[in-house]
């Protein structure tokens, strides 16, 4: 690839998450070291606590959205930039009207999503 | 970190470029595999064809562009995704009357930009 428009890149539901989507826009077969993912959240949706083994550098590009990153809660909005080590526990809740979006890059190495039990 | 504001990030001109300038949004001391940053390239600037010795990943944010890599000339603009891999000649002019503004990661490796002599 060279160019690619992102709303062309199919989407599909992320399925731990509610009314979350994830085109994946860069996958590791196209970059060596990492990927690039964009994520859509619709308003009201948004994804439980959970750990993953890579971290996330992130990108806000619409919307808006509350985040628990550890034990901390932070408000994001279009150009915030996120960063979630890996293994810390985190979660997301898109808030307003419009969808929440933004990129996500991971390294490529194994991950594995780990839902957190809050019972 | 956890958040910034990309705005708040300080900015500074890049050398080779015309117009051209870059913010550090999450640098390698800050995420352990790659970096991620912001270029802004004003009305009629850009970065003369040169290579670099890591790729790089990177997601239009707003305005237009016109940019050569390799052998291909292509226009791109907001939601465009382009890879431009690694030791591939590349150059960029911004297009139109807004800033050409776009995030470009890059894994945390030894880089060298080289200008190619285009005489």
């Amino acid at each position: 690839m060279i160019v690619k428009r992102a709303g062309e890149v199919a989407g599909e539901e992320v399925p731990a998450g509610v009314g979350t989507s994830r085109q994946v826009l860069i996958g590791p077969e196209e970059g060596p070291h990492f990927a690039m993912r964009r994520f859509r959240m619709e308003p009201g949706g948004g994804m439980p606590n959970h750990t993953n083994t890579v971290e996330h550098e992130q990108y806000v590009l619409a919307g808006r959205a509350t985040i628990g990153i550890g034990n901390e809660v932070v408000e994001v909005q279009k150009d915030d930039v996120v960063y979630i080590p890996a293994n810390v526990p985190h979660w997301y809740r898109a808030e307003g009207d419009e969808p929440f979006e933004f990129l996500c890059m991971v390294p490529n190495l194994p991950d594995e999503t780990r839902l957190i039990d809050e019972d």
